[in-house]
């Protein structure tokens, strides 16, 4: 049921398509971020409707509200969210790990936790990680929750998606290597554990599971994690774990672990998705990708578009209050199609949320379009080309 | 360019036609509420599909922001916010004046103002009302704007709706009558002041201009509002002003001014919209009516639908988490289409805005359909029977 077939090449970059149980995905292809069963403010007919092939939940999320048995008894998560394409969910190991951990802004704000070690059992610590699994508590009520390699895999089979993750620690930038280490190592075992309570489950038949290969930006540990994940037999497989604090180091491990994986199954590099992103890990030899960035940004009034700074518009400064402009020309979602700038600004102005529903599905249209334009350009032996237009971004406007 | 035809009659109630430079709006009909040119959270066109013939937007708030030269700019409402149907503006005034009066929820708590007296300038206070204009501060920064009736005219031709009203002053319940009276006297005057500065415009040949019949709960000045208004030759009638504090209150007003107007002209209900008023609105010679509540009460999770209490599903309730039913069998919105309570009830728990969406298009879908009932009951001679069905609820489910 679950099937992957490259069609064309172009140095490492492939170009394919995924077959799930809910229809097909052409790759490099991207998984619009549906955290709690929903893409932020957009119904999942608009996305449909501007190209978005594939959705991923959270299963943290999940978990904690409205509760695995809730979307089973709704008749799973395709039926209970209205979609019938293809769909992935994360284990949550991810916003589990976050809790410990801290956040990004807390690296960037300096304001560190110390690593994990056994001794760590502070009630008021979140997160609680043994050999066995991991112990959290509810960010909605505080109510104690256990994840482990086992039971993720029964909660995301309740969930029902088309594409699962297996259960792993992401370790943060600023944690010793030696934890990196342990965490890599623990994250192989429980890979393991996954996997086989996946097929104890008989959950093959119409699921399919990723392996993620771990080891920050070490090296020797992604060698490890690599050869260890690819070994195992998994229908696919995800990058995952810290990818570093520049693009130069991501695209380091990229090039280190593309190789290391089996060349026949499909690999997913977990949570990136900025423009330049998409073509750089297409290039590398990435399948598909993830990332809330598109959705989150709308939030925030920007708007995607092919320019600086960082590819993005800023609906909010007032030079956007007279322009008349569609936010990129020829664009064929319903912002482009039937606004301008000034009433998307004036929405943004006056805290209409349909300005977030409009860019968000003006971002994810962009953000597919571009995949589209990967695809060709493998199709054509031409992804360089796109990667040096892409990188000669013409000012903003 | 502006015509209302008649189609049928039932007792008072009548079924008709408004035809306006931007389409044609079946009566009974309903202006959905899009007072800073947006649907709380629902896409025009979203809107269209499910029925909604009309919309109306806000004098005082697009003033305020984005300024009417900004909408002229980009070409006039209807262009700026997308809606190519029938479209009208409210003066504003109310806005204004319930920043001077307070709200019904400063009326229900106690918290009422004094009535304003010419002595009454103290510089804190939110609006100066004299005989020329209103002075006002905006809400969002405070500065000074001023409404007269001339230039609240020429605000509204710069928006460019079909349908104006006359810039009034309209009283909470709680001042005094002798308020009422002054204040109605006064929106006489300001009413003939907007009709004349409105054929001074030369806007007659594209926009079509209502007055608003005031006078409190009391007959003798709704007697003195209704006459003078109907005599001076307006394209139809508003019964705005305060409308008292129960169902029967409003029902005497309404039963009092219809007779009084010209039946030949469209009569618009400010701001009542509950399904029972529709149907006891039209019974009473009513033509169109605008409410935010279908809209407004998306965002709390209630959604409106046949049963008790107040014709509202709270979607936030316990029973919902479980209950896959849509909320309305046979309703062709989004939400009913697609989507069971169980993942409505997630959204609002998950404090999704996609609910917001889905229920303000459901709950315009349910207003617009109620109505086209309505329609078609009068045409049939059974209006009565329709108002015996709607006040013999369904138990809540």
């Amino acid at each position: 049921m679950f099937t992957f077939e490259i069609v064309a090449r172009d140095g490492a970059a492939r170009r394919g398509v995924i077959r799930t149980p809910h229809g097909e995905m052409e790759t490099p292809g991207f998984f619009a971020v549906a955290t709690r069963a929903a893409l932020k403010g957009l119904d999942p007919q608009a996305a449909r409707q501007v190209g978005v092939q594939a959705l991923i939940c959270n299963g943290y999320h999940l978990a904690v509200q409205p509760g695995a048995a809730a979307v089973e008894a709704a008749g799973g998560l395709h039926r209970f969210m209205a979609w019938d394409g293809p769909l992935a969910t994360d284990s949550g190991g991810f916003q589990v790990f976050s809790l410990r951990h801290g956040q990004i802004a807390d690296e960037l704000k300096g304001r560190r936790r110390l690593p994990a070690s056994p001794a760590d059992e502070d009630p008021l610590e979140a997160v609680h990680v043994d050999d066995d699994g991991a112990d959290f508590r509810s960010y909605l009520d505080g109510t104690r929750h256990r994840f482990t390699p086992e039971n993720n895999m029964a909660l995301q089979r309740a969930l029902g998606a088309d594409v699962l993750f297996c259960l792993d620690e992401c370790t943060p930038f600023h944690v010793p290597q030696a934890y990196t280490h342990t965490a890599t190592e623990r994250n192989l075992r429980w890979a393991r554990r996954c996997l086989e309570e996946f097929q104890e489950l008989g959950m093959a038949s119409r699921q399919a599971l990723y392996g993620i290969v771990h080891g920050g930006v070490y090296p020797e540990l992604r060698h490890l994690s690599a050869r260890g994940i690819a070994a195992m037999g998994f229908d696919g497989f995800g990058i995952g774990d810290c990818l570093g604090e520049t693009k130069a180091d991501w695209y380091g491990v990229v090039d280190l672990v593309c190789p290391l994986l089996p060349e026949d199954r499909p690999r997913h590099l977990l949570g990136v998705g900025e423009p330049d992103d998409l073509v750089e890990g297409a290039l590398r030899g990435i399948d598909t990708f993830d990332c809330a960035m598109p959705t989150r940004i709308a939030r925030h009034g920007q708007a995607l578009r092919f320019g600086l700074p960082r590819f993005r518009l800023n609906l909010g400064r007032p030079a956007c209050r007279t322009d008349d402009a569609p936010i990129e020309d020829g664009c064929q979602c319903s912002a482009c199609e039937r606004f301008g700038r000034a009433y998307l600004h004036h929405l943004f102005k006056a805290k209409e949320i349909l300005a977030i529903s409009l860019v968000a599905e003006h971002n994810l249209a962009f953000t597919v379009r571009l995949l589209a334009r990967v695809r060709d350009a493998i199709s054509a032996g031409r992804l360089e080309e796109l990667r040096a237009e892409v990188s000669r971004l013409p000012p903003a406007c």
